[in-house]
């Protein structure tokens, strides 16, 4: 008997539609879930596929967050759009805010998404990545729980707060993208070491003390660190000021004290830019196809260096393999999401 | 005898204007570049002081720069605009630029500027400081010579390619600013190594079979590595697409092969963006008071932290020093320069 349990995409996406209709989420907000769940299983992203439905379905059962929220958009200006998940979960308002932000950034050149009030437990891929396949440039910014210290300082203040970022290709390609946290390791990659009895490397975090350890117990208790030093720190900073303040919502430690602490995700905000790369060197539509042609030529010096890879090559590997192939999650993931099933 | 010369502010103003205007330099961007050299002195930043000034005249001589270019301006959409340097210095165009970018920003909520055909020798402080003290949220990118390895590369590729954020603080206060290499280290750092015969630190770069060391002169010969590994990486390309293709201006690997090494910058772009904080939350220029307040109770949680600080203290510590206490310069240097100002 194996302890991997397998499943087709449509499968995936069949089972998270049943769970969130057990629980009462709303058949728009159900859709929208179960297509970016969809998405990661597909794109081998485990930790954002369908190990998160546990987590989603917490926030409904503790109350939390509204299931059937409906999110309303506000044109604050020529080139911002406010998204208000009105206390509902972020994928809805996101595909809802996709169209004015689009539109915003053809007409103006460059525009602005705030999502606000909306409970964000994806990866920022799927939104930015969306946006590039319209031909725009893309980032999107989020800010998430305190666990990573400011620069010098010892204890948890930003969350892990990613970035990313999405630039069109020419050909049809796929979009380059990439969506990284701005702490040296994912949270849950400490917990795998914890649970599994194996130090961590030096640079993820520090003990209570704020002195270096490789123990994942003390460096739960103590703090996270940023990627890159005091440079990473700051882009972790930079994220809290756009999600947070510039928005109108909260910060991370914010979101952490306001949280019910249900193992779900906290409410916050997310920042969005897009680029329309035809308004910025004057040459217009036709000029779009010279600028794309000519980022073209720095990929192939990337990837003519032996070892060298573009950052979302690994999922679009990945996404010509599992339409066919299907993926796998662990048995016991399976077996909870058939009992989330039952309601 | 000292081997440091003392200058007061002004005498390193009225000294960079004399040089300048001794090799033909229009009274404009004389002033542009005297005001951005005295500021990175007043800020002790002394790798953009009068440091910069024998590159920047070496572009002169050699004929590269045109040193009485009239920047153009033009209107790309509404939400950008793109300033041509016409092959001069940088801080001209970007002075010419700012009165638009400002505008543009409060009118649309969020505006770019594309700078094009410059050659950017100062830092991106001062131009995303100074929009920060008109209350706008500013970002810069450039690129610049190739020399950091692409993630899982071996060879220079990317420049050392900055980013620059800032963000308007409350109460009147100096803007919160970072501004950093997406390198691990500044090249001049490597070569200060060489020169002094000290190893680097590990993770600064590669040799040129592309292992790990802590020999500069291995190092200047193989390549920097990123900030952050893999993170910086992706940071660094995001900003050669960004100062690149997508405003219609070069890669750092095709600025380094237009130039002609005569020690000065090489010709290339720059991307900024301003946003305006009262168009992004709906509460308008009274709601962008409470957004700034708000942003400094981060602030207070960050300085709370012993050992924490906030980005551009440094600089703003020596800004409190510098007019009464002047600024002091290598001997070698102001002999250099007193040189230059005979032509």
């Amino acid at each position: 008997m194996s302890d991997l349990a397998k499943l087709t995409l449509d499968e995936v996406h069949a089972l998270a539609m049943e769970i969130f209709a057990a629980h009462g989420v709303s058949a728009d907000h159900a859709g929208a879930l179960a297509d970016t769940i969809t998405a990661a299983e597909r794109d081998e992203c485990k930790s954002h596929g369908l190990f998160r439905v546990p987590g989603y379905m917490a926030t409904v059962k503790s109350g939390k967050v509204t299931p059937d929220s409906v999110p309303t958009v506000q044109d604050l200006a020529p080139g911002v759009v406010q998204v208000d998940a009105r206390n509902g979960f972020a994928p809805l308002a996101l595909k809802i805010g996709r169209e004015p932000l689009v539109k915003k950034a053809r007409d103006q050149g460059i525009a602005a998404l705030a999502l606000v009030n909306g409970y964000h437990f994806a990866a920022l891929w799927p939104e930015t990545e969306a946006l590039a396949e319209l031909g725009l440039v893309a980032f999107a910014f989020t800010s998430y729980m305190p666990c990573v210290a400011p620069a010098g300082g010892i204890r948890p203040l930003y969350g892990t707060n990613p970035i990313a970022f999405a630039w069109p290709r020419a050909g049809g390609r796929h979009p380059l993208v990439f969506d990284q946290a701005t702490a040296a390791s994912a949270r849950g990659e400490i917990m795998i070491h914890e649970r599994d009895g194996k130090p961590i490397p030096e640079g993820w975090a520090i003990d209570p003390d704020g002195k270096p350890t490789t123990d994942p117990t003390a460096g739960l208790a103590g703090a996270q660190l940023p990627f890159g030093g005091y440079k990473g720190a700051a882009i972790g900073l930079m994220i809290e000021l756009l999600a947070g303040a510039l928005i109108g919502d909260v910060f991370s430690y914010e979101a952490g004290a306001n949280d019910n602490g249900d193992g779900g995700p906290a409410k916050g905000g997310e920042f969005m830019m897009a680029i329309d790369p035809a308004r910025c060197a004057g040459g217009g539509v036709n000029g779009r196809e010279a600028q794309l042609a000519h980022a073209e030529g720095l990929f192939e010096k990337i990837l003519g260096q032996d070892g060298a890879r573009l950052p979302s090559d690994r999922r679009y590997s990945a996404r010509q393999r599992t339409p066919t192939e299907g993926v796998t999650i662990p048995q016991s993931l399976y077996e909870s999401l058939q009992e989330l099933r039952n309601g």
